[in-house]
């Protein structure tokens, strides 16, 4: 269901304070945790799970680098060990909760839900934070309720913006005849394709005068499960009718996304989207934000309706389409993971 | 659990307007459908689910006579065969979605949910609908959530009346005593009897003075699932014990009632119910939506009480009464069907 | 599951009036109640379930001592039977409605939910009710999302108002460090303890000088499932070390309590609290009640979120500590009911 050996986004820095009760509870495919920042502001991942009788962590309360449970009041340092058990003055040799490693980087919080050892930061898809100086970035969030693939799925195949974001980021239908090109990578898919001589996006075509028209260059890295980077420019209309546009540059924008599964039916979708700093004018960034907040609503409707008829009838057929090569390689990629760990487990059981 | 081959009501024609948004979500009988009526008037029936993917068609948008889904753009005819899809230029055999018999009559929307071969409209039960110019008709609905059995069941014994609408539609306990003659018919059951000597009801006791009372002449045709027809029509006290009245009329009432059951647990009951012209009087039909209004609620609250239990303890065993013949041979008729089509499909594997 | 030879609290003597509409829907330990109140004030339980089609009695309609269904108007003496059947002569012999042995002491109502003729009220748990002239007490009341095995091993255990109710009942570690003397009885557990040189509870600290202490002298007796009384005495701090405390008492309080499960997830939690009159002042008992109530609510938040993680993993392991003595041998007097519960149907199946 869930591949362990990954990195899953726990949220941005800034839902970690110093604060006493700084505890961020969150779900991750099919775990329970809870994640708090130590006083020299590194960040615990724990289970959130007492050791005694599975009272939540995250109900308690946090003292130095350490967290008390506030059902009996047993204290555990950042390595998961039972520091104390009031009332006692041994404390048993299994009293620990499981710790995760962390990595925060590019502004996100990252915990690695499988063998710690493995843990390699490498695996973090590389983003643009919101603190990078060079860009101009707002932050979003949104809980849909469906399975990941289906998110993963919709994120991989940019066509769906002609139709599902017609009145926000869609407004064209060049967007239904993208010719993408997917290269897969060790653990994703990296796409390249130019939009050409679309009209400007619905929500900004006021801005511009009838008949307006640009090349927008795409360049999209996802990688399993999922976190992935789009990188959209806008650029005056080109003379090349192949490959990247070679119009003049008009707008670079940049989005970092994350969707962390909660569990089988049920997602958290991060996103950050924004104009870099050389070519933002005053309210360009906080209208796309706009429109981007709108726009993820958009596709929380339309997969919440989905996967409401796929769970239904789970197995009526379905038909393939041209723009399913993208969704299909992410997809192929996230179930050669699944595979591989599943026959890692049987050859050394647990 | 439910009879496909059968016409079920999908609503009234208003609930269908030609606007471009005018796409009707139902979910019937365990499957679920999106309506629409094309330029001409006619109404489709389609699966709500796009062959490509599963998402909703009724989150799509009307294109002359066809629908779009707004995922990625797919076209559908109103046979249900793809026309379109954007960014490919051969359409696969198999892209089609399923369309299901509809027809209008008596201002209500009729859909065939099995065999569209055997979709014959001489199986729907003849009704009075409020563009009957002879009757003064109000229309009304309702969400119940149990299984259809236990609400045809509620409507297939109208001795329920005296205590379930004691407040409204009832007054009096000669409801309790009414003998109901039950024929059999090809699909359902034909009800008389007559309601003698009974005060007004409650919601009209203050209309007459104290100690006026009537004979109801009562005549019910149901046919499995479940469209039925009511005709009471109010008369003076006669001289006739048995058979009908032989009072004058004074008041003619009609009604006609469908339930279509959503799912296992849920139901959709509509309503219509009136004065004829003839006898009507002004503000008469509207008092009698009113109170009707409150006893189906009243309904409402006992059923779902009912089904609540049922599902606590689904074997606790049942004794039966009198007023049980007429529920009885409705749902004998029902199951007769129920086991009819599940022989069928055994000699006949789809 | 639930001990079926037991008595349940259904609720305090005020919830149900001799009022027409004065019925009682109750679930308790798997099965759903109606109780209502006879014109000679004795109380009766029933099945909240018609012997004709399962309605709710409880939507029904108290005619003397007798209830009557308001789906088709069967009406039920106060022993269950039918004793009409509008529109029929003759009462099948079947037309009964289980009835539940009920006792009133001590202004609570008592429903034993086993064989009747195993009723004996001495196995109800000895109280102070609020119309005792002695006392002052307050009722409270709180349902529970949560497995009652959970409840009754929270309120087994008081260690945890030091952590849980740290801002209201508790407010020192005194808590944590408690030598309870647990002894079992026939159907629970007696314990007794001091809690010495404790400073005042938090909801209270402002009312005393900084450093003062107290010794609290408890005495909690519990019974399974689960009925419970505290007795907390508050002394001046004494000399002794051991044993009940020497100190002067300044202030006796007495709280009756009782977990009734609804179902394997759901428990109503009924509670009374006060102080003695001859130790009671203006405003005390209201204070105590106030924060009764918080730390009421504090233990629903800490209880459902444990059950909510047990659900998530059944299986996950848990350490013991010293203070699971009193929850385990309480749960270990429920297990041995539950066993010969078990082994009595086995012999003589019903």
């Amino acid at each position: 269901m869930f591949v362990k050996n990954a990195w899953y986004c726990a949220g941005w820095d800034k839902d970690l304070s110093l604060g006493r009760d700084g505890l961020l509870a969150r779900r991750i495919a099919g775990e329970s945790l809870v994640l708090y920042r130590r006083p020299d502001a590194a960040v615990v991942a724990m289970e959130d799970r007492c050791c005694h009788r599975h009272a939540p962590l995250s109900l308690g309360r946090k003292e130095g680098d350490s967290i008390r449970c506030m059902y009996h009041g047993m204290k555990f340092g950042p390595d998961g060990r039972c520091t104390e058990i009031p009332g006692m003055s041994r404390i048993p040799e299994k009293a620990c909760v499981r710790t995760y490693p962390v990595v925060e980087r590019d502004n996100w919080i990252w915990v690695w839900m499988g063998e710690p050892a493995k843990a390699d930061p490498a695996l973090i898809c590389e983003a643009i934070g919101p603190g990078d100086p060079a860009w101009n970035l707002r932050l979003g969030y949104v809980r849909v309720d469906t399975n990941y693939r289906q998110e993963i799925a919709n994120l991989a195949d940019l066509s769906h913006v002609a139709w599902v974001h017609s009145q926000t980021l869609g407004g064209s239908d060049a967007w239904s005849n993208i010719k993408p090109r997917h290269e897969l990578t060790e653990r994703g898919i990296d796409t390249r394709y130019c939009v050409r001589r679309t009209p400007p996006p619905s929500f900004a075509r006021h801005l511009f005068p009838e008949g307006a028209l640009f090349d927008i260059q795409v360049h999209v890295r996802m990688s399993v499960p999922c976190n992935f980077i789009l990188h959209f420019s806008v650029h005056e209309v080109g003379s090349a009718t192949e490959g990247p546009t070679n119009g003049r540059l008009v707008l670079d924008t940049f989005s970092s996304q994350a969707v962390t599964p909660r569990d089988a039916h049920s997602c958290d979708y991060y996103y950050s989207w924004g104009c870099s700093r050389a070519t933002d004018m005053p309210g360009l960034t906080d209208l796309m934000h706009e429109a981007n907040n709108d726009a993820f609503l958009e596709d929380k409707a339309m997969l919440e309706g989905q996967y409401q008829r796929m769970r239904e009838r789970p197995d009526a057929p379905s038909v393939d389409i041209v723009h399913d090569a993208g969704p299909g390689k992410l997809l192929w990629v996230l179930d050669r993971l699944l595979k591989a760990e599943a026959r890692a487990i049987e050859i050394v059981p647990a």
